[in-house]
């Protein structure tokens, strides 16, 4: 069987070499349960390096955990949360925020999926902070990259950290994919995050390369107070925590998250190029990360929904507007890339051809 | 470094090499994500092979995430879960049933941490039953093998799935350690779970020589119904679930699950053996699974607690009593039960002697 | 003191006179506790009238708590109610619905406060129902009056209610002003709910004339099964519930109930009479039940805000927009309306005379 | 229809008249919402008065509610409540602790409902302070008077307040009936609760003679943050709060709360004398407020378990060790307790008779 390449999730893509290497150097007798061995230790270090020296890292399983866990550790349940509509944890968490953490989460729509101070001042009624019949804000959670492949730069971040601030709410990313996002802005992870003001970030790796892996990290260690127990009670304390924690320090280590991370946005630009040389079709949003999201023709979207094997090649996003959804992983290569822009020019001819 | 060994936990074994081998043939090219993948199609037939045809199984992280995602699924809030006094569920889960399932736990003592229906008609007061100011019984769960290392045969397990259908209560088994109870009766794992009477099962390999990796199994599937959402909304959703897929298809394909079981079980005999040679040791709970829960004097606890390298051995389970837990692993040797026992012997002898 | 008189909310009215008999009669020795009394009894048979044979009703302290309890019960945590934007339900209660029934809150914008099924089938994202990354809509909750002070036909509820069926949902009304609607329409209680298609109804009864107290009514007693227990375990259920069961039976027995809200709707015309005969002012929403929202000129919001004695004459809805809210209550008086209207008057002329 | 009189509750007693002419001379005209009205702020000051000027009240509907609402307002999901076995928060909430404030409830077993310091050194866990796979205890919470009719003096709430703050918990104090502890011990509440050093109290008003009505108390200011949006939430705000506040004011304005409790003590007392003076009764536990608890013949609670006119006279509370439970209310009269005592001499005689 030739394995399926697709750009329909960069959850579709499995894990890289090194990461399986470091599992099985990690894979050696006995070690403390629960964090308490020597790859969890060097975790820590190496968060310490990459996010600053006062933040506490925290491996958990996968990415809604992350989420969960960080606003449940961050919030009552009569606050609330804002984000932008059409966040991953508005729409594609199945109401684990509310259920878990017990919150509301308030939402504002923005261009692109991006939040800014306006749109905030704007979008959350805030007369009713200290209304005792309203949810009261007190987190803002903003997505780096955001779900339509857009990213927030290090002064844009800081701006929604410093309004936030005044709200008197804390900032957190869920940066499932922001290895992108710094790699696309030449960025360190602290320049994102730390040292823009953040408070709390869901820091993703399982997109990025690993089997499974990701990381609440506090930003300030004071804000860590208790997770070890939400974490624990979120259901995201892992036993071996080994496997988790030396997959996220490979990652870091010598810089596979970033060559990862060039990868996947070079192919988007890549794809990109052969999508919009294509008469009739458009950027929906601009490619920032490692996700396109082209407005095409629909008789392209039902030509190439599905590849010769049968296997779907990518997302159709909104099926109304005909947008679809390409997303590039750290494995996409500019041969599957071309394949596609292949497909994609035949179709595009046999349209001209038949119109003609 | 030379891997430190002990008896601390089945969580400090590492992975059986055969699992990483499949994980890294499982590692090719693209697969779809949240279970759309040949190997978690595969591990379904795996999981009726081994529970019945009527059988749906969900992979999930961890032990915490099965039991408390069976339980949210399985009941209502103003409901309450049955469980042995000490059961992990009520005493190791941070509260998680409670917090996530809304549910009460009604805890029953047992004899070495088995419940019989005798214990339950009297432990719990069924005169609440129909009573509003009352959480409801709906739930039963028992855990095989048991925290304290002891068993429930097929018959056990039937007389209390009877029990618990006649009070209109499902069964769950906490199989966190079931593969040490099947292998010990020379069962199958239908045996002790469908073919008992037995609605839901927590089937666990972390312990069992999976990097991580548990599966809800809904022994009838019309139970399983929502399950899906369930199992998303408490974070137990793997992106990447052929990763765990294929590590519980491996584990059952080939009697890996009971090989690793049976040699684990066997080196708690091998062990228990050792410890009661000496004199003043008794053990506080029959070795039937994979632990052993000695009753030793002080002075041998103290000498023996950490080994030359200053790594604990084992974990004191109740200090009052002096009841030590020594936990074997899929990965426990000979040599590792026979190093601890030349220490073992070497402090009795010297105790022995200081009194002389 | 002179009491104080405002428009501020329904809420700030007291209770009936007949209430207060009522309850002085049943405050007569000892009855059973939590619903075990004649007069909880009587209640269920004046609902069989008023809603239909097939009803259960369940007393209740406030409407916060009939609606949470009404989701709880008819609803698991991964699912979603649906609601229009500014419901009561989604804006005014502190996330309770989040909290206590785990659920997420799907609104849709509706032309004043109102939903109708075309606006549900484009408002939702359909597409999503069976994926199992979001919430799964299975409730639809509809205010009768809404909160804008407009209505449901019997006609528009059943279509309502159709299109819920149609789509696996319920249809629940929040009811806090249902007399109002009811009285406006000349139409019966049931034939705004059981008749119509609806499946449960929060009742309420303390904006119309009760000191406190609401009720949870089932519409198909089915639908009812273990809400006794939710109703306790969502801190609702009365002790000494005769006395809130008194209250509901006297408000429904003679006709109190509709001569309360047709008090009440008939000042909130007189009201909205005088209001559109002064220059500048329009009404933000139809008048239809007890509420009357304005667009008002805001020198006239500054000058009529407060009146005589400090006290605040009217809440301020939509300060960009300038709409402010009147409430009108069963206790509202023509002299009310007529000394605000003698106010309004004033201000007016001093305007023009001021402009002029 | 000749209201029946019993000793099945303390709740079946209706509402003291001082309270139905206090609510009626509050039912003038309009009053904020919410607690914006005179009534809740004589209410605030008059429960400095008694219980200190450092404390905040917060009236509410019920109970259930007040615990839960003060419960969750002082816990984290990841925390434990410890309560003695058979607390009413334990046994009959319906699990409403668990599933709204998310926290695991330890009991600790203690001689007639009362915990102290030695109970719960030896009886909660003390260790598993600080793992994370353990609910951490944060609360204690007592009843006074307790379940079974005992009560706590200040010297042994202190030495509980002490004991708790050392381990840096915080001191509830469910007074559903602490006027009868009060009452008994000639203390002020203050001398039970803020001068004892607890930090809240669920005072309550209902069994004491209200319709309805009970007060989260925080007796130091600074506990009471966010409280507001905590009782929205958990859905135990009145809309018409004068109507609970004048209740609770007129309680404790003139010594009507002492009078009421002296009352149902002495009716106890009166009881307990009749009871014990049958040959075969015992009391099962002190009799120090206002429950007696006999431990009776299986043949004389047969006889006297309903009266002539089949009403219910007394509530069975052990049945396999044949204790019933009496309650005495503020109504109950001198006469009341007499025509039991006089079908209990009936009875005693017959069955000596029988036996002779």
């Amino acid at each position: 069987m030739t394995p399926s390449r697709s750009f329909l999730s960069d959850n579709a893509s499995g894990a890289h070499p090194a990461i399986l290497e470091a599992i099985a150097q990690a894979n050696t007798g006995h070690a403390g349960a629960y964090g308490a061995d020597p790859w969890t230790a060097a975790l820590a270090d190496r968060i310490h390096e990459h996010f600053g020296p006062r933040t506490r890292a925290f491996p958990v399983f996968n990415g809604t955990g992350a989420n969960v866990a960080a606003i449940a550790s961050a919030t009552h349940p009569h606050q609330a949360v804002i984000c932008a509509a059409g966040a991953h944890l508005d729409v594609d968490e199945c109401g684990a925020p509310e259920h878990i953490a017990g919150v509301k989460l308030l939402t504002v729509a923005g261009d692109h999926g991006k939040l800014t101070p306006a749109l905030l001042e704007e979008g959350v009624d805030w007369t009713r902070v200290g209304d005792e019949h309203a949810s009261q804000p007190a987190l803002l959670s903003i997505s780096n990259a955001t779900e339509v492949g857009t990213i927030y730069t290090a002064a844009e971040t800081a701006a929604l950290a410093d309004f936030a601030h005044s709200r008197n709410l804390l900032l957190h990313i869920d940066g499932a994919r922001l290895a992108n996002a710094a790699a696309r802005l030449e960025t360190s992870l602290a320049g994102l995050t730390s040292d823009a003001g953040a408070d709390i970030v869901s820091f993703g790796g399982t997109k990025n390369g690993l089997l499974m892996g990701e990381a609440v990290i506090f930003l300030r260690e004071e804000l860590a107070a208790g997770f070890d127990f939400v974490r624990k009670q979120t259901t995201q304390l892992a036993s071996k925590m080994r496997f988790i924690s030396v997959q996220l320090d490979t990652l870091l280590a010598d810089g596979l998250w970033l060559d990862n991370a060039h990868q996947a946005n070079a192919m988007a630009d890549r794809l990109a190029g052969a999508l919009t040389a294509v008469e009739g079709i458009e950027l929906a949003h601009p490619v920032e990360a490692n996700g396109v999201f082209p407005r095409m023709p629909g008789h392209l979207i039902s030509e190439l929904e599905f590849d010769a094997e049968g296997n779907r090649a990518f997302h159709i996003w909104d099926p109304r507007d005909r947008v679809a959804r390409f997303m590039c992983s750290w494995d996409t290569t500019p041969e599957d890339v071309d394949a596609f822009a292949a497909r994609l020019d035949e179709g595009a001819r046999r349209a001209f051809s038949s119109r003609a």
